[in-house]
């Protein structure tokens, strides 16, 4: 079994959490190897593996990268430096040496790492960040693009909507309706760039729906959702807050009343299975879907429990054969 | 007092849902004068005066207007239709005879009309939808464009920043915090519409936070969260949806045994205040901010409790001085 290479020098609390979280994923038993400035990760490594209290032997290996993209550092300057913990991490993809990549560090530098040393699957100008969301009636919504390329043409949206087709497909759904976000349900309704993505659109071989709301999305109004990364990216983060704001406020009335806390007490089953479901992606990581190989985006801010999220994730997207899947699905669609 | 002019001929439900809810409006206290085809609105008004127990004087009159704007035409359109039902009713404010006016139809054209039968208040290029959401810190959020103007250049996006802090200010907030709407808090984040906005709010005599991402701007990180109406909709729905897809999964995950439908029962005074804090606008109607005159928009699907909730959102906004506070609010406000 490939190891997962994981960027262990991006992201806002890299190396240390990145470290930890790499750490905890080897000892559930998924390979992988840490890619950076091996003078700083080896003894973080070390004092890592002291921490666990069951020895055992781990499959955890450090690759050295000498450079590393900054925060303030424009993400297409990696084009330049083929030597960043990033790119290193992506090439041993392409090298055939690991079976995904992770990286919590800035997604614009991971998009062009992929595209670069990757390259992109047939019919793909360039990978999307792709999520899954819950939806009411119980199904998934797959959005993209989450947050990879803020500025789209409308060809670029069409290849989105083809690339999220064809993941429903292989993630199960027979013929994935595919709707493009937009503030209203009519044909017409959108912004220029919407208005001129739709009859796109519809001219490829696809179950379109049109235009479809956030809120319809969410009640199941389509299988794939299209939007820029930019709007894409407002979606998913005013779905969380607005969870997180729901979640806060509604334990806050709980905690007013004796009877409250006595019916949180009977409700704590249902609680936790109701957090399992509306999970919003929050500690798995995102996929670049579209890449030549399975790449797989934590959020900036992960911790250690979050990094072995994100490993784990990319580690099922590698072992159910995600990208040959993709690619032979996208080989078989024809535009009408 | 003078009455709240509605538009009867606007919204999916119109003109029964919208003459039901100037009925509960009317009978509640609130004088209202319904503008549209004087022939089909008479015997609605009749049908559903019959229907009420109480009978009582109440003040509700009908205005003609012989043109009506259908989903299908272009907002646009109304420039030269100055007797559709949604000009006559703005027309009513800026003659003097109502004191506000309320729409559910397009909102398009509910913002066409307010430009040319009131104009818009100094600075304000053009008006924009203002809503208010509940924040996680107990504070609220103005949210500004949630829907009205779809593509923006960045000098409305600016006047959009100084006609919400105006609105915060007036509401009650002392030096309002303006963030912009973005997919990440570092300046240079954000689309070129964005990064073409931010150094044109730092310009502006406002307290500008710079980029803010919606998770960001519900927990408190800003009073003022400023978008284009295609983004902000986006948000609001998203946020909507998200929130109802909670609400229906806890149900269901309380409903499977019962443990849960006890401990429901003691947390129903608990659900009771939280859903009242997290109302997120939905009955109420938004406010077309910007216009020389008090303009609700109402919800496209609204029934007639919701078509209430915006003539009673509109009649306070017109008792409170809103427009003039505005007025005076920007007139104190000079750029640097």
């Amino acid at each position: 079994m490939l190891p997962i290479a994981v960027d262990a020098m991006g992201g806002d609390h890299a190396p240390a959490a990145i470290v930890a979280g790499a750490v905890r994923a080897a000892h559930a038993g998924t390979p992988v190897v840490l890619v950076g400035d091996a003078v700083r990760l080896r003894p973080l490594v070390d004092t890592e593996l002291r921490k666990r209290l069951r020895r055992r032997e781990i499959d955890l290996t450090v690759e050295h990268a000498p450079d590393a993209v900054g925060m303030a550092d424009s993400p297409s300057s990696v084009r330049s430096r083929p030597d960043t913990s990033v790119r290193r991490t992506v090439q041993l993809v392409a090298e055939g040496k690991a079976a995904a990549a992770v990286s919590c560090g800035s997604t614009g530098a991971t998009l062009f790492a992929a595209v670069l040393d990757l390259g992109t699957l047939e019919g793909a100008d360039r990978p999307a960040i792709a999520t899954m969301l819950p939806r009411r009636d119980g199904g998934r919504l797959v959005l993209l693009d989450a947050g990879a390329n803020v500025d789209c043409r409308p060809e670029l949206l069409a290849s989105f909507a083809q690339l999220g087709a064809a993941y429903a497909e292989v993630s199960g759904v027979p013929r994935p309706r595919v709707g493009l976000l937009a503030n209203g349900e009519e044909d017409g309704k959108g912004n220029m760039q919407v208005r001129a993505t739709l009859p796109l659109l519809r001219s490829l071989d696809l179950d379109v729906v049109g235009n479809v709301e956030p809120s319809a999305a969410m009640e199941g109004a389509c299988d794939v959702l299209v939007c820029d990364g930019f709007v894409g990216n407002v979606l998913l983060k005013a779905a969380e807050g607005a969870v997180g704001t729901v979640v806060a406020l509604l334990r806050e009335e709980i905690r007013r009343r004796p009877s409250g806390m006595v019916g949180a007490f009977l409700l704590r089953g249902a609680f936790k299975r109701f957090r399992a479901r509306v999970a919003w992606d929050a500690t798995g990581g995102a996929l670049l879907l579209g890449a030549r190989g399975v790449v797989v985006v934590g959020h900036g801010r992960a911790n250690a429990v979050a990094v072995q999220g994100a490993i784990e994730t990319a580690s099922r997207y590698a072992r159910t054969g995600l990208v040959d899947a993709m690619t032979r699905r996208l080989a078989g669609e024809r535009p009408r």
